[in-house]
């Protein structure tokens, strides 16, 4: 369950209120707007507020006086234009704000991403709530053994639940004695007079990386398409992934036409070095070219055989 | 005038068209929107879009589930406790895009301002407007005597009227040579046939710094508080002033609270240095202070007096 | 200990080798260069490069073809100048790299800070030292009854014995469990043959807070003031404060003429606002004033009476 | 001539001077240090200072305690690995400081790059120079006839000698006025008493855009090379390609393993749309594909034939 019913209510409540505006309006965006996205056992990611559409985009490459009086068509022409040559200063030109509820461990990575606003919800000055991640079974992974940084084959058997009841155990405890440190109860009770109480900047510190932190986090588009690039690519943490992954689909109903230029020339597309580019020449010029032969190391060899699907 | 027929019409448009939407909104602003607001002799700011209020700023600080049920004087009171003491994160959760027209030279200060998002009009695709800044006989200045980059007294007679001869002659000439290179009309066509015209790139050289460019700029409110308390400053430049005079207008419709908290805490705040605490600690104890025994410098001391209104 | 015997030597052996430079060099700050300044139980700030001196902000400021001529008095009065007027982009002609071992949730403060750049070591792809903060006694401070965000007394008699007592068994038995998830001795062999381990991404999320991290910062001078006004600053955390210190008493020996603005005109200066001159005027005209008929919010008054020392 | 003689010797007088550094150092560049590179008529780039070499940013991927005792080969191979996996930061840890000298226009076009520290000659301030950029007679090219922001055909005849008259009479016509309404010469002296003389920043609105300044640069290596990988592009205009162009000369010498990977997997790789691959895969494959069947627009397909060297 991610969120309480009176954090349920809010939100209801908040949805339920509506205005008019002249401002470019994004219907599909409107009907998911500040409702929660479920994301791994406690978080979510969702949108508060977003500024632009795929025609602002337009707009401001062309420096309008309005709206424009140009067909869709050429709207989505001219932004997979842009897409395709890095012209990147009229992505900037949209901008999105989300709440986002995130493991620790998964915030530290987020936070790296530096061209955004960050309201990080405080534990100098309030008590964060008993919510830790645990991992589903299927993503409790062993280490990979040809990838310093990445998983390999899913943990098994006594090993599998030695693994959860730690982490479940480790954190548990680790928050019930932040919460005797801090001498208050989550509602905020004293809970022994004869106490003082340690203060909630340093109990803090007694923490697992799992407990849950939440943010409201607002970013520019550009900038946005550049951490799902990372986040969202095969090599990135899980725990992250499943973040940029929401984030992409709601990123498809706000601007429909950078998404998918966005898909075909930055997510789905390959870049080959000049290594890599002489090997496919003469591979296009029907030489059967191996790896010994290509000039390409073997890790390069074996990126550009996978780049083609080989 | 400052926009011909068609831009007008184009606004006019864009005016006209409403939504509905769930997000924070702002009637004053609203009412504002897309409007020309008319800036020396052919410039302006027109505001494209906005995201959030003084509420959001608020929700941002304590990240809320919903706008929270605060009433709106316990919000300002947090606004202005924020201001006051520099947590600045909250004001970056509010974003504002503009559409300004303005002279090359004011253009090459304010791009300074590196925290912003920018589409310049390009002079390399399209061709300049025939539209350069001549100042108002009370704009033309002397060099100040006592500042290096200040203004001194208002020119008169003679000078007066030579240097805005000047100024329009030769703007005028260059771009009459602007136009003639590129071998075409404004309107796009082809003046002689016998001539291939110079790459535009290239013609753009020719024109004079006050020749009027124009851009779509997007920041948040923190950095746009800090561009108005640096370029809406007595030391900044007039040409440049206007513009963070009227962009401060603007602000008061979107954000009351957090423009008079900004009035308050940083525009009409004064700083005062170790040393000048000490003298005032000095005077209020009663003692005559004079600037030799005070140990600040001349420039130091004449700082302390003006900002005492002295 | 802050470092083990082979992290001395190799600090020690990179401490011997010299070369010769053109570039502006400070004999003083070469002095400590890639020496380890011990803050916390086993943390440290160490420089491990810099570029610039109090000169190179005068060139800057001057956009000069040489050393220039002038006298250290009359660069430090530019100085002095630039630092009042806040003229900032010559501080920023200034850089510096440090490498910092810190606690985790000192890591997320200072990490807020973007203009900066990073390189924290990776836990993903190594494991993390069993090195965790423990406070000194006299810093084991109860919560602020007057500041939400603030320490109080120091907590005493067998409340201190058992936060000690829990912040050590819960880092110590997290981590311990942290290497058995992992199944490899912090050396790197393997335990138990019979287990997989669990993946390094994985393991990290059951290590405290109070873990240490550790990793190369590098901003310029500018940027990093700005870090010190606010993390040297009373209302700092503690555990980062010592940091922030650390790093002034670095400044000082590198650009003196810039600490010593730094200290006069930012970290000792005080700002009143509109409201707050108001009073103070009144009171140099002779008036005795009172909170009631200043103006100003209590909280507003008590900062004022504090700046002015009473 | 791009030095008068009085800055040849302020860059020779401090070319000879010398300093001991445990700091890292690069011989090849300590050669070139200061050293003005003439670009374009009177333009120049000349390095004033540099923080790290290769191995530093070796050192901050790894967060090392020393130099490392690696192969130069070993790093070498870091170094590939990182650029072409996109891991930025560690290159981030390199930092160089320029003096460089351009035409306004091109300016104009540079500081579009945000992520760097600038301090330019002001104008507002000093008197700018006489010297304004006139293209040599091969680069005054036409309106290229493809592409909107291109160069086409070299112009000739009467044509090219009439552009080069307009541009060298205005920029002087207008340089002399500028002077005649400032009421001084070149070297500060009031030309006629009776005047009082334009304020410095009104009266440089009055310059061509091709007028030169100057500034001081300063970016780190990450920062840089997508500098270049933008302005040393074939579609950036020639006028800032030779300054990319030059400061990639520069890299060469500085950071020869991070220039290498950079040429093979930036500026020389090539990138292809998810569409591009598809195609590739079925010519791969043995397939005749040509443009109609392949699924890509006219412009795609140039492209990818025209990146294959077809």
């Amino acid at each position: 369950m991610n969120l309480t019913d009176s954090q349920a209510a809010e939100i209801s409540a908040q949805r339920s209120s509506q205005a008019t505006t002249r401002r470019a309006t994004v219907p599909a965006l409107e009907a998911r707007l500040f409702e929660a996205i479920p994301l791994l056992d406690h978080g979510f990611v969702r949108v508060i507020d977003y500024m632009g559409d795929d025609a602002a985009i337009v707009q401001a490459a062309r420096v309008s006086y309005g709206r424009g009086t140009r067909r869709v068509s050429e709207d989505a022409g001219l932004i997979r234009y842009l897409m395709r040559h890095r012209h990147t200063t009229p992505f900037e030109m949209c901008e999105i704000k989300f709440h986002v509820k995130l493991p620790i461990f998964v915030a530290r990575q987020w936070i790296r991403h530096r061209t955004a606003n960050v309201n990080e919800y405080s534990a100098r000055y309030s008590v964060l709530d008993r919510e830790f991640y645990i991992p589903e079974p299927e993503q409790l992974a062993a280490q990979s053994s040809s990838n310093r940084q990445g998983r390999g084959d899913v943990l098994e058997g006594e090993e599998a639940a030695d693994v959860l009841a730690v982490l479940r155990d480790d954190a548990t405890r680790c928050y019930d004695h932040y919460v005797e440190m801090l001498n208050e109860d989550e509602g905020g009770a004293v809970r022994d007079p004869e106490r003082q109480g340690l203060a909630r900047e340093l109990a803090r510190m007694n923490l697992t990386l799992n407990t849950y932190t939440q943010w409201y986090w607002k970013t520019d588009l550009h900038n946005l398409l550049h951490f799902c690039s990372l986040r969202a690519d095969a090599h990135a943490q899980y725990e992250i992934r499943v973040y940029a992954d929401a984030i992409l689909d709601v990123v498809k109903d706000w601007v429909p036409a950078a998404h998918a230029a966005f898909m075909d020339y930055r997510l789905g597309a390959a870049t080959f070095s000049a290594q890599m580019v002489a090997v496919l020449k003469r591979m296009l010029a029907g030489e059967a070219v191996a790896q010994p032969a290509s000039g390409l190391s073997k890790r390069e060899w074996t990126e550009l055989i996978a780049a083609l699907g080989g």
